[in-house]
Parts: structure tokens; sequence; C-alpha cells
């Protein structure tokens, strides 16, 4: 009845790039999985913060001014408003953290939009 | 500039129990990191759900018809004006995630009410 969300079990589930996928929602929040690889497109969340919490592997946020590093076990929260390019030279595990209906690619658009709300 | 948040580093800084520290905000939402052992008091949110993400050790959180039990890399959304008691029999380290201002005795009060928002 009350069953636990493990999170390796969860990236058990997929294996492709830039698709977040929902676990868990709190309030109106989304707990979402995503691997990445390469470089993502510049992109902002007018309107919201996004937190990004590094599971496995290692990645970099780029920000016009400069960029962080992350890797197993931290997280850094972009601020609203703030343009931003997700990358990893190799495969990464992330969690975000961000409300219902955010989009990946923010303002920006563009094919690799995702399309939808994916839960597993 | 753009600085990490490394989570080991952060419980590097206390060892008391149940008592949450501030790591991060996101929006009107707080990352909380808190170690926890023994077994803390039944208590309701009203207002929110309490996301509970277990990063060392076991715990349970005990619900009035049943529990989950959680281990290092599991997670658990309590839904908001659900009584619960979580507990730990060895020392567990957890991330909380939950709005700013949520009190971690809830509706129940008492003495292991912690004291106003303590950021590390």
């Amino acid at each position: 009845m009350y069953l636990p969300i493990n999170l390796q079990s969860k990236f058990a589930l997929f294996s492709e790039h830039w698709s977040p996928k929902i676990i868990a929602q709190m309030n109106n929040y989304h707990f979402k999985l995503v691997k990445i690889q390469g470089e993502f497109v510049w992109h902002t969340h007018p309107e919201t913060d996004e937190v990004f919490i590094v599971l496995r592997g290692n990645m970099i946020i780029h920000f016009r001014d400069g960029m962080v590093h992350l890797s197993t076990g931290e997280m850094y929260v972009v601020p609203k408003g703030t343009e931003h390019r997700p990358s990893a030279a190799s495969e990464c595990d992330l969690m975000l953290v961000e409300p219902t209906g955010t989009i990946n690619t923010g303002d920006a658009g563009g094919e690799r939009t995702a399309k939808g709300d994916v839960w597993i």
C-alpha cells in the first residue's frame, strides 16, 4: 500500500537522453529523473527557479558569465530568469525539481522540447 | 562565483538529530538536511505535502494504517493532511523538501519543534 520510490529502479526504466520522466509530485511541483550526455540548448525559465541534483556522474551548468561543475551528490538552484545551458561529457543521471508544466527547453523551444508529461 | 551545494559537506557541519538545516531555496520551497535516529512525534502538515529522500541509512514513515520503509536512494511524498511519524533504528541522513515556513512537528508542536530557520 505504501511503496517507496527507488531512484535506481526508476533510472533502469529508460535510456534516452534529455527526456525528463516524472517520478513524484509534491503540491504543484514535479520531481523528475533525466539522463543527459552532450550539450543542451541555451534557455531560460522566466517564471521559476530550477533545481539540479546529480545522482551519478558529472555535469556543467553554463551561464553567460561563468559555469558550475556538479558531481555526484551535489546540487544547484538555477534562479528564475537566468539563461543556462546544461552539458555533460559522459552520461550523467540527474534529478530535477520544478513546478508542474515546466518545459525542459524553457523559452527557447525547438526540436529538443519534451512532449508533455511522462510518468514512470 | 557559481558554487555547487555538496550534500556530504553539509552533513559534516552538524551532528544533532531531528533538527533540519536549510541548504537551498527554490521559489518558496526549502531543501533541508536532517539526521534522524529514534522515534519522532506523530504529526500532520495540514497545508502541504512533504518529501523525504534518504541519502544514507534506513528509516520508516509510520502512518495510522501502515508504514513505508525507505533505504538509501529512496524517496516518499507524504500527502498533506496525512498523520505520520518518522523513525530510524540507526542514524539516517535525509533530505526534506517542503514550503518555506513548514514546521517539523506540523500541527503537533511540543518540545521537539525546531526553532526558526537555520541555514548551513
